[in-house]
């Protein structure tokens, strides 16, 4: 990203209109190494096609932002409030999500015309309307709202192309690492204290992660690294998916009822172990962070090596402390070409806490004390999600590095695995 | 199909080369008006996308042919032997069947090149070869075969298309029947005797129409037209779908499972009556003939009418004595540019016999008494799917003309009717 | 049966009244070895308790005869007419299917009160009516009726049983037969004619084997005895069940799904082959019929052995010309203490074609030209089964002798494999 | 509870053998009503027959302390062993848990005599062993697992008959209340502190009451009694089951997707509302808690009424300051011969905060800091359930009153409302 060299500083809604049309930009940037006949791709409900990622989040400038702050505002297209309406249930009905990969129509080129049209109109309102802090807020909500289904994007057709035998690279590596044995890792110890979770800073932040509270945190440690291949091979050839006593109960259920005996993107063929990537099928990395791994594996690994997952607040409270140790994230993803989690460098405290993977809490997803949603339609975004799920931590090298911060709170259920999820050691 | 001014008879060899291209072109035709998009579309199992239709039709060629052929034949491509097998258990294994939609590489692109290269060796194997008759037989099977898979392109595109809320029109009518009312249809009667069903002729048939056998045909009587949609109407509006005494106890259970309430594609808004055809939503025609029907509706139908479905046997006895009624099929629909089965013409004793839709018949599809399938893996086209089906006979609007006959014996489960099948009742 | 000694003849009432008290008599004996817990057991939706049989024969009755002959008839309870109702939609809704074994109420001791309440009245009406024929025809029905669920209630006891890892024994075998290897089967040429299918006579018949009328019969072979026990296991060490070129589409499919290797009730251990039976875990006996085969497996088999099943039509010729090789029946059962199939007497022509197992036929189940159901609810009673089903002849070893004849058809899906179902060859 | 008179302290090995023999005798007096078909009934996987109860209750003893205690221990008959083994799968393998009720034999009464053994021996055990506290405190922990099953054996059983349309009473009601109209609820309010939650003392408690540690809990208030059926019925008929705002997004779905409209046993004929009931179906109570909620609908409930579910941490605190007001339990139900839940005595500052209703809260089933798991089998008591469950607090109406306390921990899956489950507002 260019530093702008300018003297008077921008105002936000300069600052906004830039980086709202800068994120727009790096959808279209995303989906430039695909075919066009992979724009439909949608291999599970939970997973999306790339137009309707693209979509989708111009749908959302439209729903909340257009129909708005426009008088007597006229859909682009009416068909499209239901089509690319996600879950707002607030907002209307909604197509079946299973079946967005039916969409062929609109085309990929409507699509883009949709995105267009928004997109003139959302940088004409800015200017109209200047320093409204309230569109302002929808703007950046847009924005972030956007920078996720970029990463969803590059996910979601990860794991659409895995199901094709020939195993599609979405990009060439440029260069990969050199894979080294990862040291082992170490317990860095925090003593227990009456901490602060969750934000209230002007800065943009999502509503789950307010307000700021205070919990108690007792004495715990955390791992100064993620999780590797190598470490989680050795869990698989100690038998590691064969012990019950390993396993959360329903875990032990889910991973039976599927037949998993490995991390989702894991072969191995003839012996030797392998990997599934963004770059297509290499040999298994040692070094590098184990991911693709589920709530349930990240649980049972961590009780193979005598641990346990940290919490989401003793996570945060170590984050705040030493936040130095920042790894690979989309950015740097995109100018090294290489969209892998990279191995930890051993000059941090704790290494890996912002990027390369998000990393699995024993936190189950539940509102702060006094979460309030925002009013409205928009306030399905998080609040109706705080059931069933876990809270992940610290974004991935796949998260825009600008969107990602100590306090942000992903979530997902235990069974999911096909986000850059990794584990990092409790105790 | 223009006819070749020649003085010297065509040798089979010619004829099949002529006709094996022209089938080829044709599929090609039949894909114009898709976008790139809608060639990955799969919204069901049974059903598959258009560029896989474009490449099993290729590989059969390659597979039955080529390799058996060709000396040291090199496979185009070794992973297209299992991503377009279909079912050939014989041949080896096959790319899960539901999930041919997730296959965007191999690309259109590559396709269609892979479509070239079999042809052009096709071509010289011909040529090579001069009049072997074993070869040759290969070659017709392989045209019929993509002729049956030219009619399901269209069927499975409509099926897509209708998933998707648009109700995207394959192509634009150019011109659409005026709808009056058919006149009352009449039974034509036939009396019993010992008939010989099936054939041996020298012309191409499927094994399933073999042998030719001697059955006993009672006393029966057949509608000389197909049901209308405002015959249709009728039932439905009787409450048809409302009544278990006009149900078969299994076509019971699966409307009410499924919430059948009319045919597949037809809409009910604000009480006025649409169906969904390749031309996209038009209002219903009442003259035309009820399509989409699924044996447990046609059954159910005859049923309310007083009436039953005749044999596979008194329908190929009636057709034979009556062959002059044809109706709407695949050229002709190219020609009018009007994809959708059309009226009864009365002058003819028992009219749309062959073409327009292909009526279910209460005979369960099974082997003729000594039916010897062929043999090698190509005796899987058929006979293993002699059970739980029933026989449909007369071919539809998007049959190619030259690809039915009388001893045609089609075939699908009661509950499927995503085909242009129709009613002919029987008594 | 013993013969009544009297020198006036039996009157139809009489008879009737007999038969009627016996076939009731029939059920309790057959339960008499059950235990009160085991009244309630149902493993599978087609199956039912033994209570809800006892329950059911008796509201048969209720409904069909007592509510219709009797003026202002009080129902005995009128939560049974829906608690005890099957599948008449004509009579009014039904107690979900598969939930029949949650009826722990009424208790055993209730039911029993219902059975003896609805044979005293009917009875009663019996005498009242004297040579009513409407009446007795229904009462005749009602015993029929009540004797196929006398086999349902041993078949279905024993697959219930079989979920127990217990294995109880419905019975203690009295004496086992020794256990010969069966002398090869042979197989009985017929030829072509056209004859007459179905029955018009004045005995007894269900309304799906008329009319009688015309078909024209091919050449044919039949096999003397059924495939034996020790024939099937060569066919699995074969690698049957690994080979898909043996089977139909959907049954390998099938047998795929659910992982079957071998019969239902066969058992490996350690080697050694074992068959659950209704006296329990049993070493296989190789000279006795295989049973309690599918459809698909039956169809597999013979397609192994290079022969086919026959059609009901041939098979029902066949024993319409040997007579005379009746095999094992429920009342030898009974009297045996035997409730197995027993190996063929290789004095008969064609032997075991009546009793010991059903024998599938490749004839789906249709009906007869000019097939008409009874009228009223109680024509439900077959017509409306008549898709998707096969068509099996000449009882088992749990089919009272009284009840099979050679015009008798059975029905079940090709899945199905908990009735005494075998396979007899044909060519 | 007769009182000993004994002028000596008892010994703990004496006052466990008492409990251990009243528990034993209750678990039959809870049969009593029962006839021997309702033993083996069992309408779902999570749901046990009464029989299976007993068995798996002496099978915990038998595993635990017999095995482990006696030397050369011959097993009371080894098939059991699988039988009767729930979910240890340190143990051995179970025998599949939704067949349960497919178990008719072993008979009744051949679980009545192994109840017989078992019991014999441990009593014959704990003389041998005089005051080993390892084996009282097994002792100890089974006389609670079996207290746990006396409440899942009403709540089973009450599933299974709302099967049965008969709906049949499991005891006639020997006096219901009157109903009066509950006075308005009112908000209890505490400030926030660093609290203690769990415990240490040398009472019995299970291990996922430990290890005690501290929690900073904010200010909150918590409702003076639970939700009472009137009022529930306000958030139906204000339409609360049809707008999606009020629901979590899994809640929403799992409610359109089963076609909830209700409390699990409410039925609503003619208009008027009732309530399936232990006692059979009665006229729905508004002042009496409403019971048989899920997690969804209690969440839903909170929503709409402007308020939350308290945190099991907020509940524990609460309980702690008003230990007063104790419902009704298993033995006042025995006493007053209602098993149902009673109106809140408004006396008490914390009305039915022990009894009555189970009472959801906000807060994952998940383990305290520093929770270790009993060593052995018996440690998959409790752990290995922390993962998709939410904490229940306080007991119901058929939980034994010894066996309820302050820091107790019940945890179902939110979709779960088979258990006398109710709701107490938190703000």
């Amino acid at each position: 990203m260019v530093q702008q060299e300018t003297h008077t500083p921008e105002t936000r809604s300069q600052t906004l209109t830039r980086r709202f049309l800068q994120s727009r930009e790096l959808s279209l940037t995303l989906c430039e190494p695909l075919n066009i006949e992979d724009y439909g791709l949608q291999a599970a409900a939970e997973v999306s096609p790339p137009k309707w990622h693209l979509a989708h989040t111009s749908w959302f400038y439209e729903t909340f932002i257009l129909k708005s702050y426009l008088d007597n505002y006229n859909c682009i297209n009416p068909r499209f409030e239901i089509l690319f309406n996600s879950y707002y249930q607030g907002v209307g009905p909604q197509f079946s999500r299973p079946q967005r990969g039916l969409l062929s129509r609109p085309t990929l080129e409507e699509v883009l015309e949709y995105r267009k049209l928004v997109e003139t109109q959302i940088v004409k309102l800015i200017q109209q309307q200047g320093e409204n802090q309230g569109l302002l807020n929808l703007v950046e909500l847009g924005i972030n709202h956007e920078q996720q289904h970029q990463e969803l994007l590059l996910t979601d057709i990860k794991y659409c192309f895995s199901f094709n035998p020939l195993l599609p690279a979405y990009i060439d590596p440029r260069k990969l690492g050199a894979d080294e044995q990862a040291s082992p890792s170490k317990m860095v110890s925090f003593e227990g204290a009456d901490c602060i979770t969750g934000t209230e800073s002007e800065a943009f932040h999502f509503d789950n992660e307010t307000p700021a509270h205070k919990v108690y945190i007792n004495d715990f440690k955390l791992a100064n690294r993620l999780v590797t291949n190598g470490e989680y091979l050795e869990f698989i050839e100690d038998g590691g998916y064969q012990d019950a006593a390993l396993w959360l109960s329903d875990g032990w259920d889910h991973i039976n009822r599927e037949g998993w005996k490995r991390p989702l993107y894991w072969h191995c063929r003839d012996g030797e172990w392998f990997e599934y990537t963004l770059h297509g099928l290499l040999p298994l990395q040692h070094s590098t962070p184990a991911t693709h791994i589920s709530y349930y594996e990240a649980d049972a690994f961590a009780r193979w090596a005598g641990k346990r997952l940290p919490t989401e607040f003793e996570w945060e409270r170590a984050a705040g402390i030493y936040p130095e140790g920042r790894g690979q994230c989309l950015e740097h993803s995109i100018e090294k070409g290489c969209f892998i989690p990279q191995s930890a460098q051993t000059k941090f405290t704790l290494a890996q806490m912002i990027g390369d993977c998000w990393e699995w809490t024993s936190s189950a997803y539940a509102p702060y004390p006094g979460y309030r949603p925002l009013p409205g339609a928009v306030g399905e975004y998080n609040g109706k999600f705080m059931c069933n799920q876990y809270v992940l931590r610290g974004g991935s090298c796949v998260t825009t590095s600008e969107h990602i911060r100590t306090t942000y709170r992903n979530f997902f259920y235990p069974k999911d695995r096909w986000q850059f999820s990794g584990i990092r050691l409790a105790d």
